[in-house]
């Protein structure tokens, strides 16, 4: 047979093709994805587990009209095959590059970009109904994963959906996982819709047995009607989404072309919202992934033959909590520690395997996972939120409310702080500085390398007030061997060199980059402090007093937005000592950041070591 | 009969009580509240309705070692009635006084703040857990009304409760109501309960029905035996609940104290989640509040006799957004308006009356209600969405993530900006400027006064990017006549005064404070002037630029939190062009402000125009 996938020109192609010539495409583009993925990294098991329903959804709609809408995108790449970019995905997720969300700026068939999980529903949602008060007429398709739908907004959507009646087709792609494995009341109940004939059958199987029963007299008849209305009513697999107000259809399984795209047609002439109950298997059919689809979730270059990894990344920080948290909570039996569905990448597998009783997954909800550890703190428990900055942002609202206004001693393990990468926009931790320095009673820390980090988590689980502890991706890289703080003074920065008439100070990781700069500057005959700003909040008021009154000038290094960030706010302390000194606030730019490797974008907003020298001898 | 309420010293008193003094009691805390509320404001709708609940709490659980959590927390009137603070009723929501939330620091008994809605789960949970892991042996119950279980964060605690089977009581108060009028698919769902027999009776009805027909051979009998486990799975009052896996009690009279009692004397016994329905009416036993249960919510003082206002407002701000919408709204058929069960507090009835078809209550929902309006906005809709500033911090992450990285042209509304007042700590309106102007893409902007707000609304129709206008809660009691900006051009403020050295950059009301100031410092030989810092975000930089150059001193004027407002961002951006010119940000402490009217509270941080003056003359 030829070459089904290189002679796709138009997103309607499709639509001509036999079933088993889409079979083969369907076998085209799983061996293209893994070779593609293989070499570039990316989010491989989500997508090869889309590959029929997104041919089928290609089959029953055209997308020069209607509008298709992936919830949390990572699952969009056949969708960016199948629109035109199939050549472009040498360069996935690289600077410069296709980006591994739906965008806008590169197809007119990305409708909506996405990136955090749960959105899909509202947007979509919002779209059907632009339509109907502009009198159009087109279809509005979500696809949204059984672990996004566990999400808050999700569900407020969900409730909003059934009650105006709007038409909408919303797909249930139930992998039975989030990255992991699925947790929660919505999950138990979507696996009994699954594999429990009861629910699965119940229907046939009770009309079938009112049938057998012999019609004997007018009185019992009257009485088995009303069992029948009864049950035509009750008894309808997917219940709980006809009790919102929704049609279900399905289960169905996900990876049979023909079946999807027949109940796909059948959905598209339903006049009311519709969930469609997709089942498929995450990873299929590239055996590795099937086995372990949590470590193909979003993967690095990797070796098609053997699965394996072409780099390991050896210590993390995200290791490093895992292991410090283990290691506290052997003695302390009052630590618990809670994830939102992201136990593997925040290092917490250890931990869920040695302490179960005290390990807590909520699924895809940092709202509740937030105010949980309130509840629990508020009895005594210490617990630990580890979440990645990006999506910490979902619980801004619980932070504040609360934790902060009953100054509840909760620890929040912010991973993925600064610059992530590959993930671009959507994923960047560069808003947190901002938005929790702003939170009254709150605590703000950063350890500057991977043993301060085990330092600081152990420091914070003696205070009795609520700590954020923010750290980054990956590990120690730059090459700047530190001694970690092992006494920690609320309030109290540590000052590494202590000559010169510049200080840098420097948060988290860039306190690395500050000792190199020191270096470099030496070269240049120019001496300069450099202090570890371990506290952006509170922070050492007294230190830089002391800055001040020896006239230093300040230059501040973060991986975090200016505006509003640590820089900002020690100007701000600093314009109150009515001084003559000069700030700096080095950070990043008040702009989104695209997706490329973390280097090329430090770099590019001047936060590398050279840029950072630049910087300061622009001022000297 | 004596006065049982007057005698009441011990929370475990109502435990002693016959049921006829029980209900005496009840009718004596209506009484209680109506007068005490009708002097100071408060309230009282929701608190009426929980008048049995309340008792029938405190008869069946020992609160010296059980847990009791209201959700929002403005219905526990009774609770602290009943928990010694009855006496303080006459400072209720005064400063200094008792606040209408639970708060730790008045009493024991008050286990977890609230003031948010949809929290109580997550809470109660966190404390059921924390009493397991520690083996302890007490009760947790949450009281959650039917308008705060459709948030997204309440769903995702419910499907967690349910996963783990952790024993704990969820009262869910159905009242049928949120502030307004309930609203969507989980509402029409708790509707059926209440009143469809089919739903309600039909597992009676349908066994009874079962019972009639004879058992007229084996094979039928099989039959009969498969319909009958069928329906005992399947045909259960509160399926969806249970579908979560919680046990369903009800739905039970809420007024009805016998009832009430013997069905949480039960559920004391059960050993995992369950959700009782209880059926409660808004305002009960007082007719205007039940005539009327949405304008006795949250209500200032009133006549008891006739339940009039005591002092109706006059032109406020939301009244004057609202009245500018439905004009704008007659030639502009694009837009349309959203709100989060908020529809008469943000000045949205006339238009819901007017455009229902362009009217959107999504209920408590915030984070659905953002990305909604991207899904409009993305297909040619212009969505404003209504919100109090504390609420909208619910939907920090569809901001940023949804709004900001498309830039998409939505309206964000956001009333109740600064001091709210009454409510205290949690419904401040005092970090909106932080949160927002970190947000790349936002455009953040403030209205002078009332008919500025419209000139404003008016012009954002026009534009193409998100933004954000903020303004306060009432109207304009400051005696300064302004005259509106009609032109505004993005980045560009407007200069009121312009003699001086030094130059007042106010926000919104304060720069009527400004011209009040500039008035009391020309008494004192000193001449300001006076800036609107229309924009907040983009800020007019050559104006700053200008002033830098002429050596003008600045004084930042903001109602927001210091750290991260405009103050901040008016200095990261002075503090770029080298110059030596002093910036004084006068705004509010890092601090929660607590509940007081808002002439104390601006005041007590130095925001009344006499504050301002006299920092202004320390610096002069």
């Amino acid at each position: 047979m030829s070459n089904l996938l290189d002679n796709y020109k138009d997103i309607n192609d499709i639509k001509s093709m036999s079933l088993d010539e889409q079979k083969q495409l369907a076998d085209e583009i799983r061996s293209f994805l893994i070779d593609k993925v293989s070499r570039t990294g990316g989010h491989l098991a989500s997508n090869l587990g889309v590959v029929e329903l997104t041919l089928s959804l290609f089959n029953v709609f055209d997308l020069n009209k209607d509008k298709l809408i992936w919830d949390v995108g990572h699952q969009a790449y056949i969708h960016k095959i199948l629109t035109g970019r199939k050549d472009k995905f040498e360069g996935l997720r690289q600077f410069g590059g296709i980006s591994g969300f739906p965008k806008r700026c590169e197809s007119d068939y990305d409708f909506f970009e996405t990136g955090h999980s749960s959105t899909s529903i509202s947007a979509a949602l919002g779209m059907a109904r632009a339509r109907d008060l502009k009198n159009e007429n087109y279809d509005v398709v979500a696809v949204i994963g059984d672990g996004a739908l566990t999400g808050g907004m999700a569900l407020e959507a969900l409730n909003d959906v059934g009650y105006r009646k709007t038409k909408l087709i919303i797909i249930l792609n139930d992998n039975q996982m989030s990255i992991g494995k699925n947790v929660g009341g919505v999950s138990s109940y979507l696996s009994k819709l699954r594999v429990d004939p009861k629910y699965n059958r119940l229907k046939e199987e009770i009309e079938y047995a009112l049938k057998k029963i012999p019609n004997i007299g007018k009185g019992v008849a009257k009485y088995l009607e009303r069992i029948k209305n009864g049950i035509k009513q009750m008894v309808v697999p997917g219940m709980f989404f006809e009790d919102m107000g929704l049609k279900y259809l399905g289960p169905i399984d996900g990876h049979n072309i023909k079946e999807v795209t027949e109940v796909l047609s059948k959905a598209k002439n339903i006049d009311e919202p519709v969930i469609i109950h997709v089942i498929t298997r995450k990873g299929k059919g590239y055996e590795f992934a099937e086995k372990n689809p949590g470590k193909f979730h979003g993967i690095g270059p990797f070796y098609c033959n053997s699965g394996e990894l072409c780099v390991t990344s050896s210590d993390t920080y995200s290791k490093a909590f895992g292991d410090e948290l283990v290691s506290i909570s052997e003695n302390k039996k009052n630590v618990v520690a809670i994830t939102a569905a992201m136990r593997d990448g925040t290092g917490l597998k250890n931990f869920s395997q040695k302490y179960p009783d005290r390990f807590f997954d909520v699924g895809i909800a940092e709202q509740h996972a937030v105010t949980l550890a309130a509840g629990m703190s508020r009895e005594g428990l210490k617990p630990v939120f580890a979440v990645y900055s990006t999506f910490l942002q979902r619980a801004y609202d619980q932070i504040l409310h609360d934790i902060c206004i009953q100054k509840l001693p909760v620890i929040f393990a912010i991973d993925r702080a600064g610059i992530v990468g590959d993930d671009g926009e959507t994923h960047q931790g560069v808003f947190d500085l901002s938005y929790l320095t702003h939170m009254p009673n709150m605590t703000v820390m950063s350890p500057k390398c991977i043993p301060e980090l085990k330092t600081m988590l152990r420091w914070s689980m003696e205070q009795d007030y609520p700590i954020a502890i923010r750290y980054p991706r990956g590990g120690d890289n730059l090459g700047a061997s530190l001694e970690p703080l092992k006494n920690f003074k609320l309030g109290t920065w540590e000052t590494l060199y202590n000559k010169g008439q510049i200080a840098l100070v420097a948060q988290g990781k860039m306190v690395q980059h500050a000792v190199l700069v020191k270096e470099r500057l030496e070269k240049e005959g120019i001496s300069v402090r450099v202090i570890n700003a371990c506290f952006i909040k509170p922070l050492d008021k007294r230190l830089l007093e002391d800055l001040v009154e020896e006239g230093v000038n300040i230059v501040t290094i973060e991986d975090n937005v200016i505006r509003g960030g640590l820089g900002s706010y020690v100007l701000e302390f600093v314009n109150t000592l009515n001084s003559k000194v000069k700030v700096l606030n080095l950070g990043f730019r008040d702009e989104f950041i695209p997706h490329g490797k973390p280097d090329i974008l430090y770099k590019l907003h001047g936060l590398d070591t050279e840029g950072i020298v630049k910087s300061i001898l622009k001022i000297v």
